[in-house]
């Protein structure tokens, strides 16, 4: 089979022998070699995406699938495939214990202490203590909850549809779980149905000095609730990994905020050591004329 | 039995209540009552110790006991109990799961670069490609290694005699162990064998851009050889807890140092609500003429 790699972000240097190594029998390609059967994508050059009508199957090298979906060249009636990638996930559960660990240990105040030559101790406060919510209980946010879990905090998880996971108090309401919540992880996709999600409202619903965590998209986020909320006291600390425009301009009144941490979206980065078995394996489902894994379901729009 | 309550640090209004429930029977008192069975201490009232002649067991309300040791006025021939409290335990993993983790995200990176206004991703690394090294596998260096192994981190372990705990890499020879090192995760009890175990020497071993976690007893590291290693660039980060003078004085030249982590002896602190149930034990042994749990071994030092 023909196979196009086309990616502005993600090194071909690195995925293509990993690809050939375990595709011996595949025409593996950055360039166009007709007819293209199966497209690896992650932010395309322009153009490519309105050359892929007829390919069996593009399949995304990222989890977040949006754009691809908002881009009005994609081809009608190809079917995409997220990538659920178990090193990106691992890393993704990483960051967010991390965030959430600095801020259940005090150690974001600390820092602030240091600054200002200040010895002052917080009081403790068991995991059991704290209830973690997170926005979105796919893969990313199952890995996690599993993991704060084992550390003892108590998990609350928000998605669409309700979810059975052992330990976990599941809501399909949202404004139902906040108020239980002392940090907010938000792991969802950006749809029609989530864009502004963290905004004044529920950010208010959260338990005081509580702590927001985004590692999804920026355009989850109202920026100034966000601001308002940090400066009014009613949260402790923002952890923000993703924005509306990135790297994020200069000018943003984030960069200046004490009460706002900021990673240039690091959280979690596809891993060719891990996620080429899962590439891999949709190409050999697609050779197999079998439906490959993590379709995106187009209307839902993930 | 009367059971003396003897602390400048630990307060007696959390305390008290908790184990006159606990032990209904017994005589629970901040002053003493003559003849005194059991005393519980950590920090005790100058003077303290010199009057505890003939009691039955010295129960130490921290996990620490140097202090007690070295005090001239301990009474010879009083067991000494140290506490192991799984509230304090798991404390002590979250903390040092956080600063693994700051450090294994590039969070401490990330944050020099927010002050500076700058978006730069530095390369991710699975967990599996660090090996995260524990000097001290007790109560408290076992639990961590396990919470790091669940996230796949490899663990180096050291302890004076060879410990068997599943997937950790076990080493009596420091020397040997640290070149494996990434991190390094310093739980030790501080004796004169390990007092300035943290020097020049054993921090040249570790992999370069390692992270140094102190979370022991400010006496393990000499803070002018750690103050090097960073500045030559050898050691990415240090996460400190513990100082030789606590609190840290302010003339101390950590307090500015850019690659220096500090928090206020809080890495762990006894939790009550867990650690009671500990106390009642060894009480309750002392009452039925048992032997009391996690004595002190004098030679030893811990």
């Amino acid at each position: 089979m023909n196979i196009l790699f086309a990616s502005e972000t993600e090194k071909a240097e690195f995925w293509l022998p990993l690809l050939q190594q375990a595709l011996p029998k595949d025409k593996i390609s950055v360039s166009f070699e007709n007819p293209v059967d199966v497209a690896l994508v992650a932010t395309p050059p322009a153009g490519t995406l309105g050359k892929l009508k007829g390919v069996k199957l593009i399949q995304s090298l990222w989890m977040g699938v949006e754009k691809l979906l908002a881009d009005p060249e994609y081809p009608k009636g190809v079917p995409l495939a997220r990538l659920i990638d178990p090193g990106m996930v691992a890393a993704m559960s990483e960051t967010v214990l991390s965030h959430v660990l600095d801020w259940h240990r005090h150690h974001y105040r600390y820092r602030a202490q240091k600054a200002k030559v200040e010895w002052r101790r917080y009081k403790q406060y068991l995991a059991a203590d704290r209830t973690i919510g997170i926005l979105g209980m796919g893969e990313l946010g199952s890995d996690a909850a599993r993991k704060l879990l084992a550390l003892g905090f108590r998990v609350a998880g928000y998605s669409r549809r309700p979810k059975n996971l052992a330990g976990v108090q599941s809501f399909t309401d949202l404004e139902a779980m906040l108020p239980l919540c002392n940090a907010l992880v938000c792991l969802l996709p950006l749809t029609a149905g989530t864009r502004g999600v963290l905004n004044a409202k529920t950010l208010s619903l959260l338990k005081p000095h509580s702590c927001l965590i985004n590692v999804a998209r920026g355009g989850h986020l109202v920026v100034e609730d966000l601001v308002r909320a940090l400066d009014s006291g009613h949260l402790g600390h923002a952890y923000l990994d993703v924005f509306d425009a990135e790297p994020l301009p200069t000018s943003s009144p984030l960069w200046k905020h004490p009460g706002v941490t900021i990673t240039p979206h690091s959280a979690a980065l596809t891993e060719p050591r891990t996620a080429i078995a899962k590439v891999v394996e949709n190409v050999e489902r697609v050779r197999r004329g079998e439906t490959p894994l993590h379709l995106v379901d187009f209307a839902a729009g993930y």
